[in-house]
């Protein structure tokens, strides 16, 4: 059971149904199925407050009021469900960027990819025009390394080990995570969904490329 | 023709809009083209009842009142249409697993893996978060074992066998039938849904995965 | 220009809305992109009238006004619109078969498979359960032969052939032209598309499961 | 900051409605993630007058508010965003072809085939029935050659070269440009959506034969 929680910082609604609208329109593509995938945006930062999707829920049938508020510490303040434990990788994102919104999706390619490049401990992907989209990037010839990292059962734990990878790459705009998927970010919630497609667009350009060598 | 039924057990209509629903998403999907799949949900454990989607229904779209209820013995017993043999194997997974809602599908993946492991029996998938939204699993380290039975042309003289198979291998969430497609089954209907999709994504993952090699 | 024409036979209006609702699907899952493919249904038998749509229409935005109606020779005798050359392929499959609906789509996979099998003339599906959706089919153990013909500049001219083609395999429910897509039939709308929805799947397993070997 | 803007030409808010609604549709299919993708029409020839989709925007959620008017030399008159420096290839394509309408396009397979084909500067297309989609093609035994640019990352610098190749190149419905993705045009918007159907569907179509060889 929920304990008694808190009143909700200004904006939770908003960012509620923005999530809730989000969620259904990546339901439909097949990015988050089986309740998989979770998303946030930054309430406040001081203090630190985010709206994020609960654990277990369907995305592509989200109700806005299922949308929980937590702290800085990943504690629910506001709202009636559990967070996911995952909610410890949103807040290393937030931290170690300055995120305003953190979306983790759980595509085919990506899985594939994340299993198939594991060794290498992540994927280059260079001279696509598509590679533009990503914030700072002003020419194709860039080359973007996604890191993948081990699986966990513990985030809270595996948490700073990501946070630490997040500053010693500070170029990356997503990681992938072994078998399990992508996590990516923007300043806001329209860029973070613009990396989003980037990223699943190039996922799928690299993974099909790659059947045919 | 249909013979004269009884009145319907309480929560069919409601059932029927659920499944109707259900239909119209997974027929967009392509998992249920072509009339293929049927969906069921309890409607009372004591005497046993089924709403059941009816023989020869266009999945996407189904009308409420095309829903059937069905008894113990897989019999219509409210509403117009005729059941589909494949009621019994419904049957056979209500009373091995204690099943709320039951859902079979008939995807490309599925279609293409239930043949190419028919040989083994069945199918391993191991290793991918996405395991988790299985009930009961914690952990992507879980390796899901999907049976694959032999297609049948006789249901009602094969759902004993079905019904066994399940007792002798509790830990399983779905089997394939060769060149058919998936069952699985949850405690309700979103419990179901969601092993769903668990199963048609990995499904794709494991396919997809198997034409690297 | 167009001749002026008579007056409608009863159910074009109906018949049109459907073809028109239909079009909008099939263009949703790609399956008629660029204008291509056509749509007919049976009016009337005597005299013969059919529903069809008309050449170089948008099947996904296709206003109902745009269906015309033909007679027995293909001759636009109600409607605004021109009606296409493979009208006269619509006809021979009424006349050989007794269709009450015909439908041509013109799918990625149809394409690749009509090429890939051109040489023998046609191609196997067997085992599979959705082969039972084909009418008069009862087991999965049904061996379909699509035959693959073809293409033409003049249908007018090469018509005849197709409609001695289906009289001499009685039991074909569809046939490929190469490098064009597929035409298959029913008794009804109703039927023709599960036909179509059953063949579009198995083109794409039979399409898929091929890259296997 | 964009400077102070003249008074739109007539026809700019109907045309935006126009390319919003396509955005949409293109978007969904997943041809325009990420703000890839731009489209014009042409409001007056004389003076020249483009409506055209703004630097960075979201095409799956366009406002018609967003649509630009430009002039001959690419510079905005009407509206309140910025022109893409794609603006000179949509530019150079009206020059060249009159064309009344310009799709560029950034799918999966357009990238995958302009990597694939570089080398040979271009693609061939040829033997498919779709072909005849394209204005002036009526026969499926056409082969069109779909040239590949080299990306660019000044089109000011590059387009006049594009114009040149245009020119030199009379027959082409389309140009791919190396990773980047497709550009085509009609005689009107209905037919520039027309040949973009047409090529995405045979760029799959090749992209996945080439794969069987």
């Amino acid at each position: 059971m929920a304990e008694a929680r808190g009143r909700a910082t200004d904006g939770l609604a908003e960012a509620a149904v923005r999530l809730a609208d989000l969620g259904r329109d990546l339901h439909a593509r097949g990015w988050v199925l089986g309740t998989s995938g979770n998303f946030s945006a930054v309430l406040s930062r001081e203090p630190l407050r985010l709206a994020i999707t609960p654990r277990g829920a369907d995305k592509g049938r989200l109700d806005p009021g299922q949308v929980l508020e937590v702290d800085g510490a990943g504690t629910a303040v506001a709202g009636a469900g559990q967070p996911s434990d995952e909610t410890r990788l949103h807040l290393a994102v937030v931290a170690a960027r300055g995120a305003g919104a953190v979306l983790h999706t759980h595509s085919v390619w990506a899985t594939l990819l994340s299993e198939a490049h594991a060794a290498e401990g992540g994927l280059a992907i260079e001279g696509y025009e598509m590679l533009k989209g990503l914030e700072g990037v002003g020419t194709h010839e860039h080359r973007e390394w996604v890191p993948i990292l081990e699986n966990a059962q513990d985030w809270v734990a595996a948490a700073p080990a990501v946070e630490a990878m997040l500053r010693a790459r500070p170029d990356a705009h997503a990681f992938l995570i072994r078998g399990h998927g992508l996590y990516t970010w923007g300043r806001d919630l329209p860029q973070a969904r613009r990396h989003l497609e980037v990223l699943e667009f190039l996922l799928e350009v690299v993974g099909r490329a790659g059947r045919r060598a």
